[in-house]
């Protein structure tokens, strides 16, 4: 017998409107799923005279907050007007009121996640917000339900499609501004694309990953983050001849019971499932005690694939309402920070010398003083000197650091070394990928 | 304020064992997202004698299936005994007392879902059965509850870990026997390989997705499978030529309201994700309306995964009983099967001819009078004559057949000629693969 769930909406823009018509169109599939019918009865919009699709009538619209916080037959009330206020104040607001709410709001989940869902957590009620780290990817729900008892120590992202979609072209032959000209272009990149390419956006998304995996708040200044700006032509093509691919790539490590959470340019070995993450696709690597790995691919944005998760997210709260799932703060233990230098990985470090005998000994003897041994070693001849491509085995970020500021002062040296972090593959082993 | 919840498994081995530590190892994240302490409390094993792994108490085992089912305490019975009977019974009779059910069990899923399905529907309980498909990989959970409304209309899955590693060796240059050998040494196979190599035990695990995706009744018996046995060398070296590699594909697709599901060995364009899943790993993608796609990959098998899966659906029936969710049967309609010749797809060919003046013409116009195209040809010199390589735009199955059938007769074919569909890929673009 399906019973009749009233919804609203906080704003009715793209993603509202795909909303609006993704619970039209799905009405028998969430009854089927739910035993119930969602039905969306107020919309808050700044100027209901615009003409608005998908909408069952014009008086749904309504520029009067109150109206869906004060109306105790909404169920649920989805939060996709985006932006910080008012936006994270009406979010409290009907928090305090007892109404579940669902977020597609990636910048208000990364500042002010830890005060919304404590606040949530204190009233019993659920704050679901799949749609604000990669769109349909269903990540959160699989951290949160799927992945309870398996202590995931490590989150790998790829988590900007923009920044993807810009070095899958750099692959191509693209250079950096030709691609981004490019993303410009189809639409995959806005006329500024300062957020997307300087890794302030998927600083956001691993910020909020960092703190649903690890229940420790953790906000965008706690995320270490650098883009895309300074990869080049050359960046990509030497990571080809090495079997290895460049990625944006967010990492949220566990060590030692501390926490990290950076976004770097990052070597990505051609057998990492990351590697092949093509366009402006996003995928995110889960690490745990009790599944080894697992991978999620899908669109990382796009308004009916967020609108698709926004909608996933109203059905599970409808699907557990009274239950006492996922009414638990999130954020409920506080990790001490790893120190920004004692982070382990295998590194790309880049190197211009003089073409002269000794140098290579020179360099290998600075990185070997600082516990940095090396891996790989491609050399290639420029007209003026050589340019040293080398692959460390795993070494402290901060050794890196400190043995490449020696390096850049030997008199062999011709420019600023560079250093990426790389994300190795074991390949095919019965232990998967490390 | 945390309530105990007395639970219940079917047999106690490798997985039950693995099962009894997470609950306990996991009893405060359980309860942090539940509000609820899991308790294990009893187990049905045949002889409570032998030592056991994990358990609280050895008064926990017993031998009496009805100090289980008649117990009313027991809110949840996970079966991880496998086996079709008495399992089977088993599971009815906990079903029809009212009890929650969680399954491992593929085969029993596979065979006898629909009437588990009915029966749970009935009774007003959930039945979840993640654990029957890809162990760890949450797939079941992200159909069920996150692409509710968006319609997915096909499912594409690498569902066996034992041939995907044995096809992983022979693209590194194994013969097909050795990789097999391989494989069993490591325990990725079994002595007897047969279940894995004919694509029986695929075959089943993709029933049950295309029973989950599409809501209708898909046992074993309606599911076209082949296995890797005819794979060779040359199939993988060729594959590689032409940028793509061999994989054992399953694929439940929706095609004009009728359904086609098939296991066979494909292939798969190299930027495709699924040419990517390397060793024992699994992966599945799901395509539909609001998603595109999404692909989920992770290790298919193994006692911890396996019950890492269990877990979670143990911890997500906790977290939506009384609430309706997912209490409808997942057989709720009842689709007609697609003629297996009508499914289309490019498909590769392999021909064997005498290498003489106008065979090539020949063979392209039986193919053309069959309204397949010829999309990329490689031909190779052998001794007494040639190789073709060809791969065909999209193209119905049965006409493939009806025209090889035609090419097998010619004058100048030398050997049965031999077809593998192709999984192709768009490579980097907007609207991603299909």
């Amino acid at each position: 017998m399906a019973v009749d769930v009233p919804v609203a909406l906080l704003g009715y823009g793209n993603v509202g409107s795909a909303v609006a018509r993704l619970l039209a169109e799905g009405a028998d599939d969430i009854e089927r799923a739910t035993g119930h019918r969602l039905r969306l009865v107020r919309a808050l919009v700044r100027d209901p005279s615009r003409e608005r699709a998908h909408l069952l009538g014009q008086d749904v619209l309504t520029t009067d907050f109150a109206a869906i916080r004060d109306d105790p037959q909404i169920a649920v009330v989805a939060e996709v007007m985006g932006g910080l206020e008012p936006t994270g104040d009406y979010v409290l607001q009907l928090l305090r009121a007892g109404k579940p709410v669902v977020s597609a709001n990636k910048q208000l989940i990364a500042r002010r996640g830890a005060e919304l869902f404590a606040t949530a957590s204190d009233q019993g009620v659920q704050l679901r917000f799949e749609a604000s780290v990669c769109a349909a990817i269903p990540v959160i729900k699989v951290l949160r339900e799927s992945l309870v008892v398996t202590n995931v120590h490590r989150v790998l992202g790829i988590v900007n499609g923009t920044t993807n979609f810009i070095l899958s072209q750099m692959e191509q032959g693209a250079e950096y501004a030709d691609a981004l000209a490019e993303a410009q272009r189809l639409g995959f990149a806005e006329a500024d694309p300062t957020e997307d390419v300087s890794g302030a956006d998927a600083a956001a998304k691993m910020a909020i990953l960092a703190t649903v995996a690890f229940g420790s708040r953790t906000t965008l200044d706690d995320v270490e983050f650098e883009g895309i700006e300074r990869v080049t032509q050359e960046h990509v093509r030497v990571a080809g001849e090495m079997e290895m691919t460049v990625r944006l790539v967010g990492s949220a490590a566990l060590v030692d019971g501390k926490l990290d959470v950076r976004v770097q340019p990052s070597l990505v070995d051609r057998h990492h499932p990351l590697a092949t993450v093509e366009g402006p696709f996003n995928a995110v690597m889960l690490q745990g005690d009790a599944i080894r790995e697992i991978t999620l691919e899908g669109p990382g944005a796009g308004g009916l694939e967020t609108a698709s998760a926004v909608v996933a997210d109203m059905i599970s709260i409808i699907g557990t309402t009274g239950t006492g799932f996922l009414q638990n703060d999130a954020c409920w233990r506080e990790l001490e920070r790893l120190p920004r230098g004692d982070l382990r990985s295998p590194y790309y470090l880049r190197v211009e010398v003089a073409d002269e005998p000794g140098v290579l000994a020179h360099i290998a003897q600075r990185l070997a003083e600082h516990d940095v041994s090396i891996a790989r070693l491609v050399q290639h001849q420029r007209d003026n000197g050589a340019t040293l491509h080398v692959v460390t085995h795993e070494a402290r970020a901060g050794s890196i650091e400190a043995a490449l500021g020696q390096i850049a002062h030997l008199p062999e040296t011709q420019s600023p070394p560079d250093a990426l972090p790389v994300i190795s593959s074991r390949g095919v082993t019965g232990m998967g990928w490390t």
